[in-house]
């Protein structure tokens, strides 16, 4: 069978965990926390379950779900939102990316993307017979050059893809940047798609600038997210995409036939848990600061480097006073014989740029991130 | 915006159920039983999220529940399939469907469905620039003239996509019919997309004629069926696609950056319900044929002719006696006046034949089944 996808692979993220598991290593490569989404999320999940929540949802989510959607999104944004028209509740950010690529970027088409950048972009991109454009981000800053855009810009660019806080580097975009990008798009026909995934997940006091705290792009932006990061629930695979109604009109064309809808007792649960617990999300930050600031004092003593941490919850670091050797040999190495998994950056840039750097979930209990720490510091 | 889908408005299936909600109408028109799934399941799904279940499941589904599919598979149709390469979990059938499509329908390749057809069928081909070549089958039997697919044949035709039990008319194909396909798929390029989300649900002791059932034919196709249906949990969306090797290599390519993986509690539950009682999918046909009959009896006084029902869950009748209007303005008319919400052929033809069918469900309660036959026997 000839291939419609031929650069593309199993996921980073499964061959890490899948050589993690073999080599019992410490699993912090593939993103998600070894502790539980809270108890009343999931007596939520059970209630809804037990109260005849078992059929299908409405395709575009339960209206207590995307009420509380449009709750937040009004609070910590400042953007009103319509809640029948510009909410959409998806199986995951991933499908919530995937059908927006799908219903807005046609054949021919390019799409503006940051390297590194998250896996499955390039393919949905692909799959539309469109082409990813890359830019790669500064090191170690991985901040975007507003330039590079603009000299990447042609008359076949339909969508600027952004992602803050970014993965896998943590950087934050700023509201200057949020402006570069305004001007950019201006008087043009390009879409912003915003994946905003780790919204809640800011340090030292930061705030996140969403794009839906800036009118004039949030008029032509899809901005997803997902409750997988923000609850500890990351297998539970609920997203949603807020977009004004004519994007999100074209967004449920495909969201209907992609999925059709949404594990229907989780959308309940969100929505009880949501709306007794409005701003369970603005606590993360204060959870996640000493989980961030624990694993960086643990590595510390060690031979890698650490880059800074904006955003997520994921640590940079070079290892290249360590061993002399690409980043994806490195990791391989890492999870056999360090005991570690970790991801490599080299299967998200378009052309690697040769860094030593390997990224680390720090979204671990105290005691993985010890014996990580312990087995970290002994190379 | 210029949509990339002109011809796609919002599911005839979420239309009418929102008009039953308005109109307090009994709602026979989407496809969803209004009894609940198992206890055991529900609980076993409780117990995974009490038991650390909660994040990412493997792309492809948890081992434990690909090995439970690989049961039935070998039990009931005699194919052993390869636990580890042949089987996917999906986030409901709907995005197996898509993500077979997807991953082997190419720009300019065309896709013979037969019509009425499942309303996601074309929109996904669409999507890959891909044309839908539409068959009508025959009326009332429903049958394949399959003749009517050889003339239909061109060197561009990469899939002949079926679904037995047929929704919406509950058709059947025979081990004839199998063998026909096998002849005209034979020594061509073409996949067979197997859409069985039925499965289990035949009467009058027939067995169900799955693509698994035939070597050959197996061999080049993408089978897909859905817990939803037989756990009476739609809204669960759990689903799956069994293909072999190669195929399903192609698939999980598309399906990893589709969704990435799906609910995993639910995953850990369907596994620990199979294996607990692992031929519970046995006892549908039981549990359904009393529902047919009693549905059918019902209706026996009304004004409606009932068509024949060898499999699924839907009722078609024909209503010129009634009125003699096309269907799309009928089930309108009915749930506005008659307070029945049904679903009309016409949206699920490329070209409609002006029949004068509904679909009505009859996955429904006895009380439900009451109401809803009181009203529609005044008509
Ligand atoms: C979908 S598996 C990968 C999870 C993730 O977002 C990450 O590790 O970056
Ligand atoms: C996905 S909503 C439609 C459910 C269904 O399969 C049907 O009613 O035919």
């Amino acid at each position: 069978i000839e291939t419609k996808l031929p650069k593309v692979g199993t996921t980073i993220f499964s061959v890490m965990s899948q050589l993690a598991l073999e080599h019992k290593a410490v699993n912090l490569g593939q993103g998600f926390p070894d502790f539980e989404p809270p108890q009343g999320l999931r007596d939520a999940l059970s209630r809804a379950m037990n109260e005849g929540r078992n059929q299908y949802a409405p395709s575009h989510g339960t209206a207590a779900l995307r009420e509380q959607i449009a709750i937040k999104t009004e609070q910590l944004y400042g953007r009103k939102v319509n809640v029948d028209t510009d909410i959409t509740v998806t199986s995951g950010a991933t499908e919530a990316l995937f059908s927006a690529i799908a219903a807005l970027v046609r054949t021919g088409e390019e799409v503006i993307v940051f390297d590194p950048a998250y896996d499955c972009y390039e393919p949905a991109i692909e799959l539309q017979g469109a082409r990813a454009v890359h830019i790669p981000l500064s090191v170690p800053s991985f901040a975007i050059d507003w330039q590079r855009v603009r000299d990447a810009l042609t008359p076949k660019t339909r969508m600027i893809l952004i992602n803050s806080p970014h993965n896998p580097s943590g950087a934050v975009l700023s509201a200057a940047d949020l402006e570069e990008l305004a001007a950019i798009v201006r008087d043009t026909r390009i879409v912003v798609l915003s994946d905003e995934v780790y919204e809640h997940i800011v340090y030292d006091g930061a705030r996140h600038e969403s794009v839906l705290r800036h009118p004039e792009l949030a008029e032509r932006s899809i901005v997803i997210s997902s409750f997988g990061k923000t609850y500890h629930c990351t297998g539970w695979k609920v997203g949603y995409a807020v977009a004004p109604a004519a994007l999100s009109a074209e967004f449920r064309k495909v969201h209907q036939y992609l999925t059709f809808c949404t594990f229907h007792p989780a959308q309940v649960a969100f929505a009880e848990f949501l709306a007794s617990d409005p701003q369970h999300y603005l606590d993360l930050p204060a959870f996640y600061q000493p989980k961030r600031d624990r694993f960086r004092a643990l590595l510390q003593p060690s031979r890698f480097k650490l880059l800074d941490v904006p955003g997520g919850y994921f640590q940079l670091v070079d290892y290249s006073a360590i061993r002399d050797e690409d980043d994806v040999a490195f990791s391989r190495w890492l999870v056999q014989h360090g005991g570690v998994a970790a991801i490599p950056l080299t299967p998200f840039y378009e052309s690697a740029p040769g860094t030593r750097l390997l990224r680390l979930c720090f979204a671990k209990s105290d005691a993985t991130m010890d014996t990580a720490a312990e087995r970290l510091c002994q190379l």
